[in-house]
């Protein structure tokens, strides 16, 4: 067998890797018959040590369409952990009872701890506030299948650009691909974190930043949506008044590009208004149906079945 | 494709195609291996927003020996719920993860709203106290497959006919079925809802309000157990006092029917003494079984496959 | 049909039936891919009324990749015993819902109790300190595998020789299997219960105690640990004291047998240091993979499918 290949970070995967399953993803959207028995007799071990149901069912959807089979715990309450057992040793043991592993888990760096225990794939499934790398998955093919390319537009990113992880990870892969212009949509408290802003002008990105999105949008052919917490202000009265100017609703829009896609990882609590749900510039939706498709791709690739069988 | 169909109360199928659920379930029944593949590479999700192992477990049950797979939840505390989603966008959400959804809620009404925003079918399995309509699918089947009939019979219910969400939709769908007498058999405390009795008496139901079970017990052809909950009560001693009164034992079924059928939606905690367990009348244990069958007919009809498919 | 057997103890089968079982772990290990269908369209029901994510894992994937589904609840919290419903009416009603119950249960006994309520299989999954025999099946399959006989050896059981089941278990069945000479490692407060003691002596059984490992280190071809559990102490310093008496390292294994094998029934909290387990003579994480095997045969066994299906 050759070396056993990990998702921990986007970057784990070349630029062409990235792509090919974006593309992968969207052959198995066209045709999902074709590959509902490629995992057959495999077994997906999803591992949560923090609850994200959404991110567990997308994954478990995933591998039961490609006709595999899914055990696990969604809660680390119900696991060896709470007895003392080191996540290596955890690792050790479900290595031995599946064929792939998901994890999630509180702290940052211990998917790619667990690399280093496990014989067989793991897929980083959010490691704290560091990396998701299947929502960027998610986001690419999104992008891919809405505006047919993955370089080249004018995307901007609304919210909390400081502590939200998925926009950091999209923006760096964006980039990649050659982006060379982002729009950043946030309160000052909320910027995006300096040393990412060094590292992406390095790379001769250009940033625009602006506090309110009404100056830009009719710009944007992306507008990558992200929740403000309530728990990042120190005080109310701020949270307050910055809620509401960041929240999206049809009238932000009303002079928006008409080939627009607003973009969300969800879930959304109140920062999009629900009129702009039947908006057909509204893509959250079919954003996460995606990340079924590019999750499947993702598992197809790690495991070597289906459109990743070797020859 | 057909309009999508929903199950959210026993109203929402006809008379005739309830019975054809009945009918279906049944033919299931004598011949499951026949049906074991008829949802291979379906998905239902299962939503339950509140415990309910009994229920939950009848319908992965179901849907696995048809060949299917079962993602979801088991508790709303692991779910994105929890995270300030809302209810729609769960459904939303979930909608492209499976073929089929089960959900149970708390709050009356939750399955219903879900049919607005999913395209797929959605199935209640229970919203707080309102509506259960696979509990009555159950009593159906079973009442058929022991009695060979849903019509003229004299029907016996005995315990808490006040709260027991299982009881009102019961008598509602047999009363369509065109029974037109029940014996009622509770403490004043307990009787069933004014509302309700109008609504039948307009339908030309005679209804029998006793006190004691020995009063009628020897007329039953059907006798539906409920249980009596402490927490309906105003005070400790009424409750005792009235427990003991509703007890079925075997000396309470000494006078009736030989083919007499006693049901219980289950679970039961002292309402029928395990003496009883052993009487041939006793049909609770079988009725949870056939619960099972009636589902995966459900399933099937909602999916459009194996009897169900479209020719 | 014949008899539905169980298993609550490893006393419930013959000593030609243990050791079968185990040869067919063996066999199932060398070539799974012929047993990957033998259990389609089976249902395993895992009720486990305490959390234990290793062996609820652990049978989940024996079923699953014998191409069974599996249903259940990992915590009884969420279970209907939740609504004070007897073990009794909860298996009597899985039983419906499953072709093979695995149950845990804080209580001892419960699994026993479970066989006369059940008319399928049930496997006793551990029962509090009681028994856990699908554990003893997983150490012999490993003795099997490493040192290709299950009698004739030096055997020592090192740690906590009072409170551990896994112990007891597996002393009293490789004594069954002739193993004459068992060295016991322990404290003062820890030794051998002498009740078993006693009946291991009428076996003809020698008994060797001891305080140190390094005392016997050099004889033994097996070495089984266990953990030495805080709350098994009076007072603090007793704990701190002897924990680091028993840490199993490198050093005290230092003048070893080459073939001596190290077991422990996992998880691990401190008992064994890390640099053990990269030394050749630790077997534990390979008798964790070993417990899947003869779990895949157990299941076979008792559905009468796949290497034990019926003429």
């Amino acid at each position: 067998m050759n070396q056993v290949r990990h998702l921990i970070e986007p970057e784990d995967f070349t630029l062409e890797e990235l792509m090919h399953l974006v593309d992968t993803g969207l052959t198995i959207f066209d045709n999902p018959a074709k590959y509902r028995k490629v995992c057959d007799g495999k077994i997906m071990a999803s591992l949560f040590f923090e609850p994200s149901t959404r991110t567990k069912l997308s994954f478990d959807s995933a591998m039961m369409r490609l006709g595999g089979q899914v055990l696990g715990f969604s809660d680390a309450n119900t696991s060896s952990t709470a007895k003392g057992e080191s996540l290596a040793d955890t690792i050790k043991v479900v290595n031995d009872y599946s064929d792939l592993i998901v994890m999630r888990h509180p702290k940052e760096g211990a998917p790619k701890l667990a690399t280093h225990f496990a014989t067989i794939p793991v897929i980083n499934g959010g490691d704290g506030g560091h990396q998701h790398p299947t929502q960027t998955l998610t986001d690419l093919i999104t992008i891919k299948r809405f505006k047919g390319r993955l370089d080249n537009m004018k995307i901007g990113f609304c919210g909390d650009l400081k502590f939200g992880r998925t926009v950091h990870s999209l923006i760096r892969t964006l980039a990649r691909f050659g982006n060379k212009e982002f729009y950043l949509i946030s309160p000052d408290e909320l910027t995006l974190p300096v040393s990412l802003k060094r590292q992406l002008e390095k790379q001769g990105v250009k940033l625009i930043e602006v506090r309110y999105l009404e100056d830009v949008v009719e710009e944007l052919d992306m507008l990558y949506m992200t929740r403000i917490q309530k728990e990042r202000f120190f005080n109310e009265e701020d949270y307050v008044r910055l809620k509401n100017t960041y929240i999206l609703n049809r009238d932000k829009i009303r002079t928006a590009k008409e080939d627009l896609i607003i973009l969300h990882p969800l879930p959304r609590v109140n920062e999009i208004a629900i009129d702009v749900d039947t908006d057909p510039r509204a893509a959250y939706f079919e954003q996460s149906k995606m990340g079924v498709y590019v999750r499947m791709a993702l598992i197809c690739k790690l495991l070597e079945v289906g459109p990743y069988a070797r020859g």
